[in-house]
């Protein structure tokens, strides 16, 4: 058994997994470490889609924009932030629930991903591969209705959970004090930035893609082609828009 | 040294620390391998603010409500949602960032997230005691200022971390089955709600927690002491309006 911090500092991102079948019970487990994980006020203001239906996965491929690890890892995982539960358990105890402004959202959304980083560990240490899709707040509204989220509920991420079966290199990482501020931030200057990115930009994958994309710069991949600035817009708009409509902008 | 395992499932929150330092190079490993959460597109769009100064904790505390671990712990960290290092990258290699929205935003209190619950994790296998602060969105201005935090950057948590001295009962939690939904969400039913919180409601220290705050029902504790309505709601103005003040609102 790997010790903690391996599994912490040696962890990778899995996008293709095995025919091997997740036990119930393993998964079971996992879910129950995830939800030790820190909770605003105990309340637990999230909930956890467990998506293994072949069909049901089909359902949301397109939503997640066709990575084709959603109908191949065997379990997928929506996390959402949820103050409908709560609520409903304030109505029935004659008590009045104020949780459908942007806090509780924000709220909610926070107990949710304390939860899916900590089901991500509990997986990884018992050699399980994960991967996060941001793309679940991109389609938010389409994975709702196929989720069947009532008001008060919002996907927040998704991950998908299997056992490995590629084990690709670790992606590089800026240096800690890239990241790190004592005390008050310390606000980048041109020479920070060149310093700190300076390895990212001379790695081979990095030059690689560059070219793949026609980019004369690793910067212009992400501006240009990964995460356009009219995407941002577009699904900024969505998501404030679900935000209004699962009715958390009440205020 | 625990398992993993244990180190998940009996974790609690700590409030209390001893006088023993937090040493600068453990701080250094937990943080590193914090870094090696998944973040999207490999952005890391996160920093850090590391608070031991006892100056700077007495400027933090009343904005995190004058809980006394601010000041007490060796150490208090503040995680905040950064596209202002990114950006001024983009800025530098004649590419143009388009993050000045509310996806943009989410995205990166995303990746803060999941590192500070990896921080955690790693804090608490060392056998650290960590406790969350949510008075960090709350006060979201405030702490701009205080921490120096330019445009583009947001605080959407903060952790106490220190040596523990106490060992207080683990709290409870609701059974899974209250918290997860297989393919599709199982809404609610009156009967499902009195199921799933009877444990909760029954339990001695929820009945102290009525009792002393002269309410009915568990649930009032909540809506009418802890969560408030009009809190929530004035809060609620105050983080939409520090998310336009620092550049996220602009789709």
């Amino acid at each position: 058994m790997k010790s903690i911090s391996d599994i912490l500092l040696q962890r990778k991102t899995i996008r293709k997994y095995s025919d091997r079948p997740l036990d119930g019970n393993l998964l079971h487990d996992i879910l129950e470490k995830g939800c030790r994980a820190s909770t605003t006020g105990n309340m637990q203001v999230y909930s956890v889609i467990i998506t293994r239906d072949a069909d049901m996965k089909r359902n949301l491929l397109p939503l997640h924009f066709n990575q084709p690890m959603v109908t191949e890892a065997p379990v997928l995982l929506t996390f959402c932030a949820d103050f409908n539960r709560f609520s409903k358990w304030c109505r029935l105890n004659n008590a009045g629930p104020g949780y459908d402004n942007f806090l509780s959202f924000f709220t909610a959304a926070t107990d949710a991903l304390l939860v899916a980083q900590t089901v991500c560990i509990a997986a990884e240490a018992e050699g399980l591969g994960i991967c996060y899709l941001g793309t679940a707040t991109y389609m938010a509204d389409k994975i709702i209705e196929v989720l069947e989220l009532p008001r008060g509920v919002v996907p927040v991420t998704a991950v998908t959970l299997g056992w490995p079966d590629e084990d690709p290199e670790q992606p590089d990482r800026l240096p800690l004090d890239a990241v790190i501020h004592s005390e008050v931030y310390r606000d980048y200057t041109e020479g920070d930035i060149k310093a700190f990115y300076h390895e990212k930009e001379e790695r081979k994958d990095s030059r690689a893609f560059i070219e793949e994309n026609n980019k004369t710069t690793l910067a212009q991949v992400f501006t240009d082609v990964r995460y356009k600035k009219d995407d941002n817009v577009y699904f900024s708009k969505v998501l404030l828009r679900v935000l209004q409509e699962q009715g958390f902008m009440n205020q």
